[in-house]
């Protein structure tokens, strides 16, 4: 089955605000095995919205609207049905009666207005789906005998979400196919080690489909499996990520769509070890991301974020004739800096990181880009140095990575 | 006028990747007077191109279409546009000639492959527009005697950005209006705040046309006004946000689309300050935000992510006994911190924050979202209380804006 999404809105057509709804209807119906052919944002302008619809009919079996709604003369989406599939809106007293005594609970008695009404008139043959976090119902209807299928929800995520649980087992029939995901995080490889791994085993291969997607974050990959039986969808899907972990290995750190802050700082806490880290190029990013995970506090005691070569000497202790020496962005200041902060913390694990993010203040012995990351612990550390490409915020991004996948493989 | 856009790859179907240029082309149109009216995805695939320009056609006088063109099987925007305007796609020689110079140039004189061949059909009557950073050419069509345009641009922005310039001047014309922008960025304000105060000015109005967009990280206003005339267009958008200044007053802290911290960082910068921080619950986030802003290092010196009690005691020189009787998280460690981090980095300023970012470790006196925020320079000091809404990092967020605004404030 193909399904096509509309998304309703003018400010949706605005440069300051996107669809995300679709993206994630999509991966809901693809784990059904549905297929999304197209999608369009249109305006609130009850020709535009039909328009869509028709055209949306003319080639896939289900559409599913989100927005337009709403109680206000702007929500068009009922009448936009309307016309595009030939439906007369009828008044429902009841749903009328719902609405009112809903509007009362939430606003505390207040006069419902008279614009309320507006969301108790329904196509006919349409069924309701109750909305229990905002006012507007959904609404869902079979047209030509189960050849088309139309999905209303309102605009609002937490309000679509729900209501998207109540036809679940209605569209889970729909699909011809099962598909199956599988999804791998990669930390410490680049984008072109990864595909020189994987490539020879997935090249060619059209089922399961494998995506890439890299960042200076991480990489991730994404496999689907499919299939007509639903266990035969996961097998392909777990033997090709069986494969790629073969060839992968450790560089994997999440199987569960979790970023690298959270599994490091599970990794903590299960060894019950503490961390404190040294930022001077990375300026906070690194301790931004660890503390993101709630709960951080646990394990995390204490970052420096160490700009001036004052706080360096001062709260570190790093050597000022060193800095002279080496200079602040070295291997040696790297390594003093992770071993300072471990021990001014009195945590088990330091890092220090110093670099160049850019875009100025590079040289030609010190490029933009260029990196040193040290890991320190009681009786030993490891010093590494990186070039990494891109704009300051990227150079930020992939040394946090780096760093938090170096704590990574030492707990491991 | 009004527009469509279309973009076109299989991969804008998926559920990891979203359309964005469409946002830069609205603004870009916006600005010369041209409407968007829709706008949709489609995959690589002839049919459904083909079906999506004749839906545009039917209502847009102006069809612009990114992606597609590349040399693969999979590229099939050119194949689209010719079955859905029927016009005849006509090998041009002198076209792939410059194709496979260009080729041979970018890879140092390899064998150009023969499917560059692809994008040297032109459908009839279209103008080729150049592409000096990428090898697919773009496509401008005029059609139906000026009633129907066709802009088919490469789908990679530092592609397509360059080529819209080509036709930016025969763009402008098309615009039966001009567009003028004003945007105010505000911090300090909650949304309902500044929907109080500027309601009366701009309720009821339709001409300049007001869009305000709340986040955690602040308020921000754009103003378009619309008129027949370039210098009416400006003068209905500046008298607007002239209206606005007056009752927002110095909470408006850049009409340049600059972020808050840049503009700090140039207050900084201009009266020869030195900043130093001290983080608890936004653990980091204050000065990665500090240090996104290139050359911060002039004016930025430490911060101490100080989430560990024993940290703020001996990196900030907190008074161990004021933790106990007050918590950390009150009025006296906030100023503390503050104090302390200014003394041991030797800066001019110094911010502490300390607060309860949740989701856990709320109680009924110290909820999630209660964050105190100090500022600290020689001879004063300054400490506000806040209570945020929101997700941890939407706490953290909130925070860090705060802080920064407090410190703006100040320095003004």
């Amino acid at each position: 089955m193909v399904a096509e999404i509309i998304a309703i809105g003018s400010e949706l057509l605005s440069p300051y605000r996107i669809d995300t709804n679709s993206l994630e209807l999509t991966e809901k119906l693809m784990e059904m095995g549905i297929r999304v052919g197209g999608k369009c944002v249109v305006g609130d302008n009850e020709e535009d919205i039909s328009r869509a619809i028709r055209t949306a009919a003319s080639r896939a079996q289900l559409i599913i609207i989100t927005g337009g709604l709403g109680p206000t003369n702007d929500d068009k989406t009922r009448e936009g049905i309307s016309k595009a599939l030939k439906l007369n809106l009828i008044f429902k007293k009841e749903i009328h009666n719902q609405i009112i005594e809903k509007y009362r609970q939430m606003k505390r008695n207040a006069e419902p207005p008279d614009n309320l009404a507006r969301m108790a008139f329904v196509p006919e043959g349409a069924e309701i789906i109750e909305n229990n976090v905002g006012a507007a119902p959904g609404l869902w209807i079979e047209m030509k005998e189960g050849e088309l299928y139309i999905l209303s929800l309102p605009g609002p995520p937490q309000e679509w979400r729900p209501m998207f649980e109540v036809v679940r087992e209605k569209l889970s029939s729909f699909g011809n196919h099962f598909f199956s995901r599988r999804s791998l995080r990669i930390a410490g490889l680049r984008e072109a080690e990864v595909e020189e791994k994987i490539s020879p085993i997935y090249t060619g291969v059209k089922n399961p489909s494998v995506t890439i997607l890299s960042s200076a974050e991480d990489i991730q990959i994404q496999i689907w499996g499919k299939a007509k039986e639903k266990q035969e969808a996961e097998r392909l899907a777990e033997e090709m990520k069986e494969s790629f972990l073969n060839v992968l290995e450790d560089n994997v750190y999440s199987l569960k769509d979790e970023p690298l802050e959270k599994v490091v700082g599970e990794l903590l806490r299960k060894k019950e070890k503490t961390l404190a880290v040294a930022e001077s190029c990375t300026g906070g990013l690194l301790s931004h991301r660890i503390t993101n995970v709630p709960k951080s506090s646990d394990y995390f005691l204490f970052s420096g974020v160490v700009y001036s070569n004052e706080a360096k000497i001062k709260v570190l202790g790093v050597n000022e004739k060193d800095i002279k020496e080496h200079g602040a962005v070295s291997e040696e200041i790297a390594t003093q800096m992770a071993e300072g902060v471990r021990k001014t913390a009195g945590a088990d694990f330091g890092i220090g990181i110093t670099g160049i993010a850019g875009p100025g203040g590079g040289t030609k012995e010190k490029p933009v880009g260029l990196v040193y990351i040290s890991l320190s612990w009681e009786g030993g550390a490891e010093t590494k140095r990186f070039r990494f490409p891109g704009t300051r915020l990227q150079v930020k991004t992939y040394a946090t990575s780096h760093a938090l996948n170096m704590l990574r493989k030492r707990l491991l």
